[in-house]
């Protein structure tokens, strides 16, 4: 298959590992050879003339706004949807015109839509965002396409970044992780959350 | 209690019907006395001004984009987030700072966060974002203060309008609905989904 990942963090590229050896992958973020901006259509769409026709599309891309929500303002709230929301949901909707049939698009989630954190609530509201919109585009896809998302617990590479965040919580190897894309793309499963913690 | 409701649809006017014979409720909306643009944070800051510090804050309003994926663009999908998700985000990060020790937010997502149906990957995505928004900011807000979310059902008396979208669901009546908004303001609970269908 021809697969595309978007992202290039600690989860982007155990994906791309774990499909390299029988795939031809393509792998974009913000910065190098194939770059795009996720909350630009305009630059989703160049990315995809130059890919042409694809069968399975990822992303691992996306940030938010960690804070208390008492000081949380409108504007920090935002910038979370644009990225992390509107980034993946951008590169699906425009994505799927240039998947094949039968073709697949896996967004990525996280554990902290499920669990409750200190200054987690653009974390959670955007999470569960993007399973919602997985699991209503599921709905009306046609030609045999599908799309799943994967929700990754806390990553065992990520910890030292992200431990005051999340006191408390268990990891996952990315390796891990990185199988449940596999499913989703290899697998014949739509709709779906991998939940991996 | 002193109780500001924004929305004046069949849920708003119920929510204000179930209120209004022991607190003061105070109804806002697009238009009429006291007029509300949930988009815009300095509408919210001068709706605010006008009613002085609230012990209750309902919101049930918003407008949700309906319409297959395949022809759903960016634009259509940030429409409907900049309306139902935005809209009771907004007012709930600026109405914080004007509720009293112990008041309560209640905001309003509904069972499509929950139920697959064909072209509604907008407003699942919005609902479980509402819900996720509320679950988190729960984990947070200081001085007593709550935050719920009532899910309703299709509403009896709006199935005229909304069978098409929904073939073959239950209803339930609106102001069964309302009692839901009542137990989030009366009771003593935080960060939960009162779901009613």
């Amino acid at each position: 298959m021809k697969i595309l990942i978007v992202g290039a963090g600690v989860i982007g590229a155990a994906v791309a590992r774990a499909l390299s050896d029988r795939h031809e992958v393509l792998s974009a973020s913000r910065s190098g050879e194939l770059a795009v901006d996720l909350t630009d259509p305009a630059s989703i769409e160049a990315l995809l003339a130059r890919t042409g026709p694809l069968d399975a599309l990822v992303s691992a891309a996306g940030a938010m706004h960690v804070g208390p929500v008492q000081t949380t303002t409108p504007a920090d709230f935002r910038r979370g949807l644009d990225s992390k929301l509107m980034g993946q949901v951008n590169l699906a909707l425009i994505g799927q015109h240039h998947l094949n049939d039968g073709g697949s698009i896996t967004l990525t989630s996280g554990i902290l839509a499920d669990e409750p954190i200190r200054h987690g609530a653009n974390i959670r509201s955007i999470n569960l965002a993007v399973e919602g919109f997985v699991l209503g585009a599921a709905v009306d896809l046609p030609r045999g396409q599908r799309i799943n998302v994967v929700s990754p617990g806390v990553v065992t590479e990520s910890w030292d970044v992200v431990q005051g965040l999340v006191p408390g919580f268990s990891t996952v190897d990315v390796d891990r992780v990185a199988r449940a894309y596999v499913r989703s793309i290899e697998g014949g499963a739509s709709g779906q959350v991998f939940k991996v913690w």
